[in-house]
């Protein structure tokens, strides 16, 4: 752990990111977008030239061929990096992880948190231990509405929670585009890479995610269809789940990725005993609040009938509409401050997802999967 | 059977409807909307006071005490009734609905078809062999949008159908309305006048009839979890249901009536292999249709772009809205229709939920119920 | 006028309505959809073949060549009409007016009022001098939620009113639609039957009307900007007008027929120094309220929040939708209530558009083009 | 002008931006976003204290008292920025573009072009002579849902352009905060510093540009009618005009910084002989496509179904929402691309506003101010 973090940007590495995905631009964008971090090094591929390649169409000063050689290397120089950045295939997350926080780097990883439930709770104790900061990139839980929708419920203005509606509907996998040599469908429908599950584990986890973000309340038990629609395919393309949450709410999960039409149709609606909330993803400034008797409202983010803790993921006016980059980086920001405030000696905050939501969401996979394997059954998550 | 309705408005008599509910005046409005029949008698209470007086309100003719005299009466009339109305409460539909039919008289009949499904049986028994034409006011089916989103996949548009997501939400029963004298409510929630569920044999069924209007294919299996929110509610007033459809389709249903702040949300949203629909019943004129690929599509109701089945069912031009009463009209306009060719000694061409929908729906209800008593267990309907 | 309301149905004859358009129908459902009246006699084309074709399609008891007749002969009866619809081309608005209400036969008419101001000035002179109920059809008028919004503006809640938008698109006119033998096209192309305006007086004259009714702000100045944009039409198809309101208010009406893709989409929105409303004719069940510094509100038709004048303009439980006829309808059910007040000798009460708005309204259309002939000048209302 | 572009990020120096409003910080991200640039040096204030603490929370490495000593010395140093960003008071927009311009340095520079119209000729004829490339940031013109609407009507999608409605409506004037010490309303509704326009200059001019952005036909003739409804206002904060297009199109401007509600609400609508096209700036990644006589289409942003002109403009898969800054970021993107094209020899390709557009948006405030003061008569632009 670096302590000098005061009066500069913050140093950044990466590692992974360069190859076809948008999600390595993201992380850059929404990293330095604030102006509090840059990103000065990368490992982004085991390929050597693509590494220096893809460094260099970054205008990065410095790179390496391995995630081992950065981490050594740039924990022994002066002007080396304060996070590391984790982009890569879902295998590597904990080995990668476990080499930065073992060096005092924090770490801001994609989700899955591990392949393996395994692996998952051995980083959770990792980070635990030594104390670093780490983030789980949830992007959707860092837009101003989806933080208002929380405060909403923390002050108690929904009252019971009775019932959430959550989905995650998308169509690009609705043909066999993984025989059509797009890298992304690929690997995301190889059960050797992805793991024991395609639409759940990729979207339907964000969703899960956001409930418990959103509400507080864990999901205690569900009972779980998945199916596979494109012949051939071996995991999951499409979910549909029944939720029961702590406190005896009720809810579906409907997730899919074979949804034609729909591009990236995130969605949840809360029903409380005293007012209900709704968010769409493809519409993020915008949330409605249902409350008993009276009219919807339409809550814009930024606007000054929002909490603090929402303005303050706001960066423009009201009417200025800021997205999923926007998003990611208040994630980011949040994370950012924490840094600063442990180089400070002080207590972290959080208020992004962290490793053990992680391995929560990992949980609720293997017991989604679990469930559909026996014809559909409730299990406890 | 009368047969001289050529060139007079078809009369007709109705049973129930006196008292506070909208329903009755609902059909009062669908029936005589398009000008082709005229309600001229009704036996609108069991309290013969309240009959006279509800027949006095809308200036009936001629009004009975009971619905047997009603039958019996108008039968053996001239100008006696061609068709019964029935808006009783459910278990009455039944004994009311074959006192008509017994003497050829043709009955329109609320959902749902009978207070047992041994009577529901019966009915439809009944209707087979009598002949006569007989419809069940599944309202929803008579929009243009909806017969629009029929014939597009009659039509094959949509492809192979994957997934279904129905929803019916409403709030009326967020509160213990029951306790309040609120007849309705009491009703609604006392099993034995209401049966055995609250929430799905009141909504659920329309959102079921509806996805199997539209996509032609059954419900085969369920997975439930009813649930009575509202403390001392001794029926479901919510339901989340996992489905299956004929030809591998599978989906989701979600009905309730605690949905804090929404008024009437059914809608249904069909994913096939090559296109995908999207309606709502609270903007009822919209469409949407997702091809596969291209943009999504605002299909109106009226507009030259939809098939003749659909214009069919427009009375105005495209941009006048037209809502529930046309709708509940379009019911009896096909009804009517059907009527006049038996009349003319002409098959029957249906179109509108007939008594085997109604038994269906029953099913449904019962397999729901036994699905959730189990802890939520797979049922086959 | 007859005394003997009470305790029956009011019997209307209607005047026109024989032929292809769509406004005859609407006036037979609106004039019989509460069971307030029904349609029992009509002239409804000058050609007798037609008239008694149409007459016999509706199921009418009776039929007249000429309105002359119809007038006269239903005046003596005993059972004879108590009001007279007027649905005939602009011309005979007048004549035919004048015949029933000299007869002491109330009269419901189409707009414009008349065909020429001098006309207009007559109808309303001799409406006054009469006493019988005379309701003009700006339908708009009758939807549950314009009555709210006038009640909301009638309340203050707006404050002082600053700005009006007000739009009527539509595209059926953008193709020389008359030259294809449509009739509605032919005539309202046509200055000889149509008068001295297309656009302004067919559809931009119901924008005025809403503004006037829901803001009690008369229209005081304009400057106008009218063009036939399809080649060889003689008479606008579109149009930009300045306003300016009683009070200070400024705002705009743009209105057009060769708006490609709008069906018929009015709307209007009223900026007060308070609050603002904004309501869509295609969705017409929303009012939107947006309260200075508050969240917008979405008002529903029917809403335990609404105003009770609004309310009473809703026939179903919120989220049950209510169009078009509905709205035509309540103009026809407020126009009844006053009917059986004058019956009783009590006073009217309106609610309704009367002649005096109709005469507005033709001003206004005369203004409009006065402007626009003069290169778009500022002219007085 | 530096020619040693390649393989490095630029270096950009911005001059104002150090006070409250949110444009500097705006400008930061934007230029910053994709990785082309970093802001490397500033002169963010005048008041010496004030540029230092700026520049220190920016972590910028070089800071100044003057733009003219950062004019100066960065032009000098071998390691100077590349361009320069403008973010001042308006009356400083000429000089500072001047300084840097004449050093050879590219220029970035907020609307309006200059204070009076004869310093915006001087420095149109300035960026013509000096070949550096400017940008004037209407950053609407830089969303992909607006350069998708100016390709269909390149391709003549539209047919022949009728009629555009133009909408800017804000609300944060509607009281008088200029009283309240609030400097961004203070200095806006003062015309020694604003100009001769308020509400018109600021935002009228945004729908202008973008409506000869997206039709390619210049405003040729307007009618205004501006106000000042907060009593005490020296400047328009409201104002409607009609307007006539190059080619025979006509249409509407309606702006207004008292539109009580509307956070910045933008939008434009463009109606053809073909097909139509609507925007809503709150609404970015949206645009409707209306075909004449098929259903409404709903584009994208970075859907396969648009131009490779527009999806150039999306940095994220469809679905996942971006906003203004992103928009704001498209602008500075094209702007390196003509930087480097110039560094390597070659022609500006443009396609971003420039100071010739920044004159025309100055001389459509004159013409709109001139009308209105003359009560409202028809200038030509």
């Amino acid at each position: 752990m670096r302590t000098d973090l005061s009066g500069r940007r913050l140093r950044a590495g990466i590692v992974g990111g360069g190859q076809g995905g948008f999600i390595g631009s993201a992380h850059r964008i929404a990293c330095e977008l604030d102006g509090e971090a840059a990103i000065v090094a990368g490992a982004m591929s085991r390929d050597p030239a693509i590494a220096q390649q893809s460094a260099h169409a970054w205008y990065l000063d410095r790179w390496y061929g391995s995630f081992a050689d950065m981490a050594r290397i740039e924990a022994a120089r002066d002007d080396g990096i304060d996070l590391a950045i984790v982009v890569t295939p879902n295998d590597l997350h904990y080995p990668v992880a476990k080499a930065f926080l073992e060096r005092g780097i924090a770490v801001v990883c994609d989700k899955p948190l591990a392949h393996s439930i395994d692996d998952a709770r051995a980083l959770c104790a990792l980070v635990a231990s030594c104390g670093e900061p780490f983030a789980l990139t949830h992007t959707y839980t860092g837009y101003p509405a989806v933080r208002e929708a929380r405060e909403r419920v923390r002050q108690g203005e929904l009252g019971e929670i009775r019932k959430v509606l959550l989905e995650y509907q998308q169509d690009w996998l609705m043909t066999p585009l993984e025989r059509t040599g797009n890298k992304q469908a690929i690997w995301r429908t190889d059960p050797s890479r992805a793991g024991i599950s395609g639409c759940v584990a990729d979207i339907g986890t964000h969703a899960q995610n956001l409930c418990e973000f959103i509400t507080g309340k864990k999901i205690v038990a569900l009972c779980a269809d998945l199916t596979s629609f494109v012949p051939g395919r071996a995991l999951d393309d499409d979910a549909n789940i029944l939720l029961r949450l702590e406190g005896g709410g009720k809810g579906t999960l409907t997730c899919s990725q074979i949804a034609c039409g729909d591009e990236n149709a995130l969605s949840i609606r809360v029903y409380g005993s005293l007012a209900a909330i709704e968010w769409h993803q493809q519409e993020p400034n915008t949330l409605i609040l249902k409350p008993a008797g009276r009219p919807w409202e339409r809550l814009r983010s930024g606007a000054a009938a929002l909490s603090a803790a929402s303005r303050a993921a706001s960066r423009l006016p009201p009417g200025h509409p800021e997205g999923y980059l926007e998003a990611f980086a208040q994630l980011y920001r949040d994370f950012f401050a924490d840094m600063r405030r442990r180089a400070r000696g002080e207590a972290l905050r959080g208020g992004y997802p962290v490793a053990e939501d992680g391995l929560r969401g990992m949980n609720f996979v293997a017991r989604a999967v679990e469930s559909s394997r026996h014809g559909g059954r409730w299990v406890n998550v």
